[in-house]
């Protein structure tokens, strides 16, 4: 029997096959830092675009922006991070371990106790009635709990001091919110419209983990979409639809996604509704947060309208008012999804008494390769090198010599490459390679001429 | 006549159509930072594709990589960003602005004194000695020139102190370099070949300026093309003329670039040879670098490996040696190359007497839309909202029902929309459109069922 696979194969799988390396490695690494190498660059680009095309290209609403990572501070008052985005540390005084106070809460309780709503007072209480002990050395004696502010500091200028300290973003999402009026003004936009974001944000999180499940350094993909209040409820299940359509297109299937609605505790303030979508990784992870979408209402375009002393309303010619639009946002993390979409592909395939192949399984727009040209021969190197340009013309291509055919159909399998193109001594005669489909192994013999139409149709999103 | 395009109006297109904005706008700005809209963000987009399709898809050498920007400080060490990536700066002490000593020079002289090779103590005697004044108040009284470091400081971690200093990438370059080894190994790599990164970078510049043409917060274009040495000399030449050909395929006319050798003076002391690509920028810019080739020999590999104490020496079988690659390094950012396509594709064109209209004559590939979907009168939105769709789902596509078609017409003229696409009153009776191509401004008829061929085949790069 293949055993079932568990998450650390298909870490394995990525750490030795050039699709993620541990950062700065030669150096010992530093902490939590990935580097994504040549398989997984074209993986993430792909991710991307696929995002990309779905929720900008595609739709007659949305458009796109590339807001930048060093943003006034004001920014970060306006939007609460500077007063409220921390988290809750506590040292244990024995070992001199450091912990996020609700997470020893919900560790100790497995999961039952949900320190979302606590205070910081109320979480201190709980802690020393339930007699929570260091996870480390066992002892009772914790601090207090400090607010340690996750957003990573700079300063830019000559000077090192308050005035000059600016922030790296920790969310793309207010680089939209306070370009609403520039783009809504420019692109002349009526409402509904989105305005989409793909970028790096910056968490300085004090227990980061799981590979890359969560990072300090990280790619999100958000959009806001805003509408008129009274609508937004209408959006949020759309856009919750058409992310859950989405991951399905890619390839995730239906029994290992769900969407989790917030409870009411859970909720914030201003949100009218939240829900995650949540994937299940291969052991031992489990179920994990994946994707988010909230209804904001008109929380943080009133935010900044109020720091700013700038209007952000919007005038709607038909209703002949003024108001601040409401707001959905869809909010996902490149790598995270990258993550999700590995786990599934991966597969540990018997295909006889004797022989299991490992095979990627990936969505063929989304694979690092869409085509393995293999000369039969080095004999006809000069052949699949015309081949290779060919294709590499419109398609991300890779070229293998090495080895026995089968070996090489082997490591193509195992990166997710879903064509491989034989050029062998018949090619010469009649024009014609092999292509041999990754997922059923069968072997077609197609024309030249034919080709890169043939890969087109079968690997576009 | 048709008056001469200044740089300012470039950017006055830019700033009020959706490519650009000033960064957190509504807080009065960031000083330097810019954010890129709808427009914006598709050019640059579409500027990194045609990038990476000609040095990484096409090449059957090179691969990609995205490396962390934020990395172990023992990189910058042995890099050399430590200890000598600074500016000399001098202030004045009657006004107490401040500047670059080596810009004092330059200015002074109007550039024909190049301080490059100049020691701190060279230029303090020079300024001193020519009685340079200070460009704001006239006095002849600078302090001493203090090295300024460039590199963005950050703490990781929940402590500010020297231990968990770290920095923000000031060149994506280096993640290449500390990955070397791990490349050419999960991708069993033979010599020569490349690997290329797009990224951001930060550099803390003291005067940073021109718009987008020098900013704190950028993105680079990277490759290391890796070399046996001797045939570096080769190499550098190859890319040189790669890159010259791929900006002349973009649209760069051939008068406004020029390759510029760096003299011996200028020379790094690793490097065997270095070239500047210039581009010349519109009044009152003149000729400003676009993108640097150097030879940098085995300087890199080197440092890292006598820092990290890791063998990055590579095994020639065919020689049967082990030796330190030599390196070429193409570095272009994708924030000048876009003003530079800007500028060149900017044109007020006279079509009569009386009339004159603003083209953007970008490359179709370049364009941030490739065609628009005008219905001729809002009675045929339905016709025409299906058209978007059976182009959306292939390209970037804009639509527009407001205002009469001539007017529609110079609006995407003037962002450079390649293909105006009609549909009228005939549509629904031919099945065809009318295509409207924005640098001839012919039209054609074309039916729908050919329309995404017809774009497909003149939008392509």
């Amino acid at each position: 029997m293949v055993n079932e696979k568990t998450f650390n194969d298909v870490v394995a799988l990525m750490k030795t096959s050039g699709f993620v390396f541990q950062g700065s490695e030669i150096y010992g690494g530093l902490a939590n830092t990935w580097d994504y190498g040549p398989l997984g660059v074209e993986l993430k680009n792909n991710i991307k675009n696929a995002w990309w095309k779905r929720f900008i290209q595609e739709s007659e609403h949305n458009v796109g922006i590339q807001s930048a990572i060093l943003m006034n501070p004001s920014v970060w008052v306006a939007s609460g991070h500077v007063g409220g985005f921390s988290d809750p540390l506590m040292d244990c005084k024995a070992c001199k371990a450091r912990f996020r106070a609700d997470q020893l809460i919900e560790d100790a309780t497995n999961g039952e106790v949900n320190p979302a709503g606590m205070s910081n007072e109320e979480m201190e209480t709980f802690i020393k009635e339930h007699e929570i002990a260091c996870p480390k050395c066992g002892a009772h004696d914790f601090t207090e709990i400090r607010q340690f502010n996750l957003m990573f500091k700079t300063f830019q200028g000559v000077l090192e001091d308050a005035k000059s300290t600016i922030y790296l973003r920790p969310e793309t999402a207010q680089g939209i919110f306070v370009n609403f009026k520039n783009i809504q003004r420019t692109m002349r936009k009526k409402l509904p419209f989105g305005i989409g974001q793909i970028g790096k944000s910056f968490r300085n999180e004090i227990t980061p983990g799981n590979f890359i499940f969560r990072t300090r350094e990280f790619e999100q993909m958000e959009l806001e979409f805003f509408c008129k209040p009274g609508e937004d409820l209408k959006w949020f299940d759309f856009y919750t639809n058409r992310c859950m359509q989405f991951l399905k297109d890619l390839g995730l299937k239906e029994e290992n996604i769900r969407l989790r609605a917030h409870s009411a505790e859970e909720l914030s303030h201003y949100s009218n509704a939240t829900s995650d979508i949540e994937y299940l990784y291969p052991t031992p992870i489990g179920w994990g947060e994946l994707w988010g979408i909230a209804d904001r209402t008109d929380f943080d375009l009133k935010a900044h309208q109020t720091e700013s002393k700038q209007s952000l309303e919007y005038f709607d010619q038909e209703a002949n008012e003024k108001y601040l639009p409401y707001v959905i946002e869809p909010s996902v993390g490149v790598e995270r999804l990258l993550l999700a979409l590995m786990c599934e592909a991966y597969d540990e395939e018997k295909i006889s008494d004797k022989e299991t192949r490992l095979v990627l399984r990936l969505h063929p727009s989304l694979a690092p390769y869409k085509a393995a040209v293999l000369p039969l021969s080095k004999k006809l190197s000069e052949q699949a090198d015309r081949v290779f340009h060919q294709l590499a013309n419109q398609f991300s291509i890779t070229y293998d010599e090495s080895q026995s055919i089968g070996k090489r159909y082997r490591r193509q399998d195992s990166i997710g490459t879903p064509y491989c193109v034989t050029v062998d001594f018949e090619t010469e005669n009649d024009g014609c390679v092999t292509v041999r489909d990754r997922d059923t192994m069968e072997q077609v013999r197609v024309p030249l001429e034919k080709l890169n139409a043939y890969l087109e149709e079968r690997v576009r999103f």
